[in-house]
């Protein structure tokens, strides 16, 4: 399919540039990089950084704002940025209380993350990192869990990004994500592949009417295939496989994030909210905090992820509601 | 492509529930209907309400919040609701200060909508109306301007929605809805057509680098298909035949709107945002206001959107930016 883009070269560059035009009351960029940051910074308190490769759009970048993102540094499209571009943004936002790095949990994020985090140090700067694990789907073959980070990375960028401009210090910062990511799970489906972004080729073939369980944000297939029978019955088995990781979840709160992976529609996207919400009751889950839509993305998959997060302390849940000017998170 | 429903006929009304579901802090549905409605209406001020066939999500019921709409009424997918309906609507959110409907300009939506006016009227209620046509691509043969109502009614909400909640009367925010449609042009591309929401049905078919040129949001093939060259002259041919509708448009101010169809990815329409950026500027257009996103799709067409909103008078520009919780304005 005819994509509309100029050269394929110039992409990401261009597409920063674009989001940098049209929010340019609140995001800049620092010319040549992967780097967007926040206009008018606030001061006194511990500057927030996410990012990762391209592809995968509204995040890191819609995530910029009042509490919560400082600054997002984009790699190519599935590739993470480099260790100097992420230093470049430790140095950028820095205000002197800290720098928090945000990372999924792919080897070669955490790799250039943690470089970077070296070379600040190194520098002066002070700096931590949490790395979020929240995907709770299993290899092929394997069955070992492979926890890796995927969109309720946006949850750990709420909280914390709330609760740094309530004045945490770094280290009670880490202390939080910690345990934010520890209550945090994670399961997403496949419809369809998706394509590379700027040939034809699907990164994994899928039969009609079957869906592809435990899919990664990278166009990664699941670790299962079977016949897709209803948005219920879809819902019904990520529940009951989320609901596995926690231990005696009746009767507690959970805040809710489904979130489409790219081509499924908004109508899909609600139909299946709809099956969420009746099953969780029926599981006496106290939902108390939900969004759906399309929060981080795999370029053209079509699918949809659920996520939950069980809210241990109240403050989670006024960090998830305080209001915030990131376009993406609304 | 498999897509996460259950039963084909209940398409429409899981949506609902579940739109109801996500945002039932704000928003809550009339059940058995198409109807949702904004929880908390402010009483004082004249109610807005908008609507139309499903499959334009997030239109309408994203635009459901404080200074947009008091309610949506939704039909079946590309059918408008039935004048039942929107009756019902105008009937639950009049606060005695009057109902205004924000109408698309297709000629079923603007019957069913005018005939629910009419029977309002006749039971008491001080109802009027404005019929968004901003779409100025032309018809196959004729040529003739088809003045469809699309994407651009966006800002339609907003402005309106904004003034309402500034204590407008009926008929001041009927003339100031006239004014902005008068300013407001529209023009749309399709690169696929979408298929039909139930069926495998291509609407219409376009050779592979091909794009189509007018298309409308119910999946209408438009007026012109041509071979498609770069994201940046897609950009010059829709700003140019956007600009022509202006009289004298050098050094006047303009919002943006970059409306995303349904499945065309967020990078694409940022690269596309960033080429529209430069060539405004060599037209000494200035930018006042700009968004790019899916505000109004035909659910899984690709293609993008440009929307130009001549910016007459300050307090336009005031309104869309009065803040909101419409979850799909940010």
């Amino acid at each position: 399919m005819t994509r509309i883009i100029n050269k394929p070269k110039d992409t990401v560059s261009q597409v920063l540039n674009g989001v940098a035009y049209i929010h340019q009351d609140r995001i800049e960029r620092i010319p040549k990089t992967g780097v967007l940051i926040k206009k008018n910074r606030e001061k006194n308190q511990v500057a927030i950084i996410s990012g990762g490769g391209s592809g995968h759009e509204p995040a890191h970048f819609g995530y910029i704002g009042k509490s919560m993102l400082d600054a997002s540094v984009s790699g190519p499209i599935f590739v993470p940025p480099t260790s100097a571009e992420i230093l470049l943004t430790i140095e950028t936002v820095d205000a002197g209380q800290g720098v928090l790095l945000i990372i999924k949990n792919f080897e070669a994020d955490v790799q250039n993350f943690l470089e970077a985090e070296k070379m600040a140090k190194a520098k002066g700067h002070k700096v931590g990192h949490v790395i979020v694990n929240d995907d709770c789907s299993v290899e092929i073959g394997s069955f070992e869990k492979r926890r890796r980070g995927v969109a309720g990375t946006v949850f750990v960028h709420k909280i914390l990004g709330a609760a740094a401009s309530d004045g945490k210090s770094l280290t009670e910062l880490i202390d939080l994500g910690e345990q934010v990511i520890g209550s945090l799970n994670s399961l997403g489906v496949a419809l369809s592949s998706g394509t590379s972004f700027s040939k034809e080729e699907r990164r994994f073939e899928l039969d009609k009417d079957t869906i592809s369980f435990g899919i990664g944000i990278h166009g990664e297939e699941g670790y299962r295939s079977e016949p897709f029978h209803s948005s219920e019955a879809l819902a019904n088995e990520l529940i009951n496989k989320l609901l596995v990781q926690y231990e005696q979840p009746t009767n507690k709160k959970f805040a809710l994030l489904i979130n489409g992976l790219g081509t499924t529609t908004i109508m899909e996207q609600y139909i299946f909210s709809n099956d969420v919400r009746r099953l969780l009751k029926l599981e006496e889950i106290e939902v108390v905090f939900a969004k759906t839509g399309n929060y981080m993305t795999s370029t053209n998959m079509a699918g949809i992820s659920l996520k939950l997060l069980e809210i241990i302390e109240d403050s989670w849940l006024d960090y998830l509601k305080k209001p915030t000017d990131a376009f993406a998170w609304s």
